[in-house]
């Protein structure tokens, strides 16, 4: 029975995109947002895969916990936890199939790869079925930690970055919601609010599917932080207003060049704001930054199903046939970004060997080191 | 009884947004569209009111001839049409009465007002009713004829001006259902795909209203054009991708110096054109040029209903309360702008004087005429 509760409610309530309890993850069905607030206790693999899936959880250090997470819960449905000292073939075969089927929840998640794997290796190495499970579960809680860290490194360098910009622009949603903190780039405007230094966060609706509309207006909404939404078309006429000092979005992944593959509309927003001469920010943690991608020329632009065009959480906007190009994300090139807010210090330009050699060090830097 | 077709149909068939039958107006309802094709008769002034009112009929030629055609209806529902020689002022009264029940359907459609002024006119210095009835029949029928003809006008403009751009992108409706005609910018569309000229048309959704999703998308489906819709913050990554030669949008109006209001989202689509050297054109009849208003910075931008981004076609996308920035309309300024293509001809830069002088011939300039 999914536990809901009313959304009238002014006073700020603590948003767990996803939380570890007693034997198995709790999520909000994000799905179900802002309509009502339901918890989705994950107690299979089966319901983490499918959470996954359905975007129920979403944001990519959100799902890679969530994947970590499934691991442990894999471990005690298929009995791995229970395996003896002598059987370590059959425990390494239980954690690769239960990796293989997580990672296939969404499987261009680099993310939810790079957290199942971890935890794998973590599990793969212990004795037995019960110290599996106790370093699996250590390892995932590791990640959950690690992520809420990297969302207050990336707020604190936020504020510095940002500084004197008390009216910003955001798109998607990057919040409380996507991670297990306060988000990549929301987690900046929710500090900036609780020191007093943001006027008011304009919240792009992020068509298709919606998560500024939907999740981002809804978790500033809970917080008390000044916003409006707004379509993703008004952006040029909001900054041609005067109403938007900065803008500042977060990444999907960040070539070694600085080229940054976003939300679809990331790009339009760098473009406009290069137009009128308003810094456009990227937030995101250091592991966001893939050495392996020279440049966005390397990022293939994934094209979803084109329904999402046609619909708006399910209800039919346009003729049933109508042809629609649906790409996930666009690239911003490198030339366009002011500079890049990570949880290990603040990259500004001229990138290039620069950004190399900063992201080059990042990979094995300590949460909170400065570059 | 709503007459209402099957839309699985790829045949063609016409659309007639409003035409005059026996002796009422009758319309595509378009907020049913594109789910069910319904026909209204609007027999009565309340019903023309209504329908002006909720966007049932929309597009500026359409909205102007509806207010015309509601004259005659209300001349008729008032008995003012059987008014006898001697009653000139009660005839005088009920066309003033008329004309400001009609003008108020959308206070703000200055086509609308000029329309139901243009037919009060012709029947006003009529001798009686019958006669002023048939006056302002003669009126109402010359807008829906000159629209049509201004369309045609506008097609065979654009075709020059955007010859050799086979991968055209575009804004809202301003097509079949818009005009008495083939439409403004989508009316060059047509006219390019019937001569093998147009390799295929992105239509922008257009939200919050969606008239790019709802009703561009039927249209063209209809027609058999070959489109792609899109949403509105994919036009960058179109543009990134190669997929568009030029860019071709109607106006709400276009002050002095070709600063153009335009449905929200047009001044995003100038800057990403720009940004990317495609060119950037503006389409509408010459009566959209507005010689009162100096430049933009005149126009005041109508901000609608928070509502229209909380909802899609009515369903909910965000929370109930929250803030919403809803500018109807933005503008463009006429330095991204590489011409004007109009029923009389075709404007190209540097405007400023050149612009001046020649829309103010427009005025009186027959249509076809060329600058």
């Amino acid at each position: 029975v999914p536990d809901t509760a009313p959304l009238t409610r002014r006073t700020p309530i603590p948003i767990a995109s996803i939380a570890w309890d007693a034997d198995a993850p709790v999520i909000i069905d994000q799905r179900r947002l802002p309509d009502d607030l339901v918890h989705w206790r994950l107690d299979t693999v089966d319901a983490v895969v499918e959470a996954i899936r359905t975007l129920a959880v979403r944001g990519a250090p959100a799902i890679g916990i969530a994947g970590g997470y499934g691991m442990v819960v894999g471990l005690d449905e298929t009995g791995g936890s229970e395996i003896g000292p002598g059987e370590r073939e059959a425990l390494a075969s239980i954690l690769d199939s239960l990796a293989g089927r997580l990672e296939s929840a969404r499987p261009t998640a680099v993310n939810l790869s790079m957290a199942v794997r971890r935890v794998h290796r973590a599990a793969a190495v212990q004795v037995d079925g019960p110290t599996a499970r106790a370093a699996a579960l250590a390892e995932a809680t590791a990640l959950e930690v690690e992520d809420r860290a990297s969302c207050a490194a990336i707020a604190a360098n936020g504020r510095v970055a940002l500084a004197g910009a008390r009216r910003l622009l955001t798109h998607c949603n990057t919040g409380r919601l996507a991670t297990a903190g306060d988000g990549t780039a929301l987690g900046i405007v929710y500090a900036m609010d609780a020191a007093g230094e943001l006027d008011e966060v304009l919240a792009c609706e992020a068509r298709p599917l919606l998560q500024g509309a939907r999740l981002t207006a809804w978790e500033l909404g809970q917080a008390g932080v000044p916003y409006r939404l707004i379509v993703d078309s008004a952006a040029g006429a909001a900054m041609a207003h005067g109403l938007v000092d900065a803008v500042v979005v977060g990444c999907d992944r960040v070539a070694a060049n600085g080229d940054t593959a976003n939300k679809v509309g990331t790009y339009n927003l760098a473009v406009l704001a290069r137009h009128h001469g308003i810094p456009f920010w990227i937030a995101g943690p250091h592991t966001s930054f893939d050495l392996d991608t020279p440049d966005g020329t390397a990022i293939v632009v994934e094209e979803r199903d084109p329904e999402e065009v046609r619909t708006a959480r399910g209800h039919r906007l346009a003729p049933a046939d109508a042809p629609a190009w649906n790409p996930a994300f666009d690239v911003t090139p490198a030339a366009l970004v002011a500079g890049y807010i990570t949880d290990v210090g603040i990259l500004r330009p001229p990138f290039g060997s620069e950004l190399r050699a900063g992201t080059r060090d990042l990979t094995t830097a300590s949460t909170g080191a400065s570059l």
